[in-house]
């Protein structure tokens, strides 16, 4: 072995941690574990029948470039589709606003690596979440956090913190956000905050970066509209991806921005793999072009509508009081907040041996705090699952308060 | 518009360039156009129908796995299957000395975030596969360039280059080699070469990077053994790809290397992608796992073989005196040195004009040099191309020389 390892590595790559739910995750396989940690969608909701006629026609029509490299920008047809989503949400956009990445975290590596200097700050919600935080410490970015209220971000404080900032000659790269859904806060903004939060963008002119994996997820309540819809300023950048409805094996997410910053992440992305894989994005596109997607998506969010009611259920049954969480109008997620003495992380070996597991909130604090919240998924464990796992968590937290 | 998108932008965002390559291949789209430039496999390498079966098969028997999120290490079956195949060529690891990368770019872009601080030397052949030097650049990487002959990397400028390196007290992160059919020079280092630069890599313990997308397809010669298995004291780190000789459109590759330094690859591929796609992945396994690998591969270098002579042949043929190539055992490329005076980039535009299209040789020099010098593809022209393309570009060589 090279003799200096640890000195030879980059000053970034010295502070890279294993991500703390990925490595959960592995502690999770054990047999006759209930896991609501991870943010793995349901495999009922894979269209697996659909996917082999569609397989079968790309191969059949279209295999000599579906396996060929692609463009770094991506399959046209999938971006046209894409584009058809966001059109009738009111976007201002042509094909040209949309690149195609290999999946949402891919966006964030290459907004980091777009923006970050090492020592650069950016905003981050008080939680948020864990993959951006570590796709932006990857490049030496430091987070500061923003706290929330029952909408979201709150932008007294953060009209508070850009205003400090501007003195100290010091701003922020961009506003991280993730309006719909949060992860993992589960809390969707209503309009009026994210036009608060527009507002300072654009009197700052710093960037918004709307992190957007889960508004098709919704069960109910009003659409609230995209913040890159209300703004026409060019200062958002959108991440989407089809991983949480569709399918996350396929590694298939996009950015939407203004002209100009596509064409950084494009430049970006071309020393980082080149292009994301053309025969995924044919499958996807010749998918949605079928007319599968959206009745596999009406069906994936009454699955998730059925499997958050169950556990609201549980929750409200089986949790003892001074423990409280939020009822999320959609996503994957929501999130506990256990009584202000109490510590999830040292609570986590205990619901290990009761056999649930959840993702400690820490790990969505880039300030450390939060160390009495959890996140819990519920698109995942089954519905017998979800009502087991809440009481088995129940009980691990009702003995610690005792 | 954010108004100061130019300052907000990294460090390294600003020196990034859109790939030579990638843009001038955008040019070759014009209708009667022959390209030599990319570095695409022959689509009818692309074993459609067999893959047919095999994504049935996937779908039928492992579809929840498939479509699912993955391990960040890869597919086990693959990674096992990839194994065999080291095993069989001497290398001694096992399956956690193996890791899925998102194709060879992403291989090439994790080794930069890993160790590469701006202003990092490393060290790269005279000329060097420009993806390299993108993904080196991109993290702030200084390329310094170590001359070539007949036998690739010189081991005496090497040392030379190391010893002023100790000197000055700033070693080079790693030493970046393509030992089989180098890309873009053709030449194939012989054992003795592997070893002195080994022998090199060890006394001023330096890593060496075997870049070896091409190793499968030799046409004739000797295999030479790859680094990796002449070293035994973990100093080489093997980036590997299916992109030349399976499906490029999967976008799958690995590395191989000590255990720590594939930890390293495992952290930072988690905030870059979280994982390659595990349905590509059991895709390629099960393929392979099905026999079909061999023979398709033993098609696609007969296929290439055939098509590198026929282009040996134009050569002689129809090159006036005063040009000189290299004669490849293997891989997709050959390099052509044109007479000292001339300048293959002033040349370009009236190839284009020729309707025939090769990548200028400047792209691949870190220093700037190889005026004189093109890269030219024989895997993706067809057999009536490679003729009528070769006898354009003569006449355009022939044409300058007047």
């Amino acid at each position: 072995m090279i003799t200096n390892l640890k000195e030879i590595q980059s000053d970034n790559a010295k502070g890279m941690k294993r991500s703390v739910i990925r490595e959960l995750l592995k502690l999770t396989t054990q047999p006759g574990l209930i896991s609501f940690a991870g943010g793995l969608p349901s495999p009922a909701t894979f269209p697996t029948d659909k996917l082999k006629l569609v397989v079968d026609e790309v191969l059949d029509t279209d295999c000599k470039a579906a396996l060929q490299y692609g463009s770094t920008e991506g399959v046209i047809r999938l971006r046209e589709l894409i584009l058809e989503n966001y059109l009738e949400q009111g976007l201002d956009i042509n094909i040209h606003n949309i690149s195609i990445t290999t999946a949402s975290q891919q966006g964030l590596d290459l907004l980091a690596k777009i923006f970050i200097n090492p020592g650069d700050n950016v905003l981050v919600g008080l939680p948020s979440y864990l993959g951006g935080l570590s796709a932006f410490k990857s490049y030496g970015g430091v987070p500061i956090g923003i706290e929330f209220d029952e909408h979201g971000m709150r932008s007294d404080i953060l009209e508070e913190t850009l205003e400090k900032m501007k003195k100290d000659g010091k701003m922020p790269k961009f506003i991280y956000v993730i309006p719909d859904f949060q992860n993992p806060a589960g809390i969707t903004m209503p309009e009026f905050r994210r036009i608060e939060i527009l507002e300072l963008a654009k009197k700052y002119d710093v960037l918004v970066v709307e992190d957007s994996p889960y508004r098709e997820i919704r069960f109910e309540g009003e659409d609230q509209k995209m913040l890159y819809a209300l703004d026409n300023t060019g200062h958002v950048i959108v991440l989407g991806t089809f991983s949480k409805i569709f399918v996350p094996g396929f590694r298939i997410g996009w950015i939407i921005a203004d002209e100009a910053i596509v064409d950084l992440f494009v430049k970006a992305k071309q020393a980082v793999d080149l292009c994301t894989s053309p025969f995924v994005q044919k499958i996807a596109a010749k998918y949605i072009d079928a007319g599968y997607y959206g009745e596999n998506l009406l069906r994936t969010i009454a699955l998730y509508k059925e499997k958050k009611e169950m556990m609201m259920k549980a929750f409200e049954e089986f949790m003892p009081e001074g423990v409280t969480w939020t009822n999320p109008e959609g996503g994957l997620f929501l999130f506990v907040v256990l009584p202000e003495n109490m510590d999830a992380e040292t609570l986590f070996p205990k619901a290990i041996e009761a056999k649930v597991a959840y993702v400690i909130g820490t790990a969505f604090y880039c300030n450390g705090e939060g160390k009495n919240t959890m996140r819990i998924n519920f698109s995942y464990p089954s519905k017998d699952q979800i009502v087991e796992g809440v009481k088995r968590l129940a009980t691990v937290i009702r003995n610690e308060m005792k």
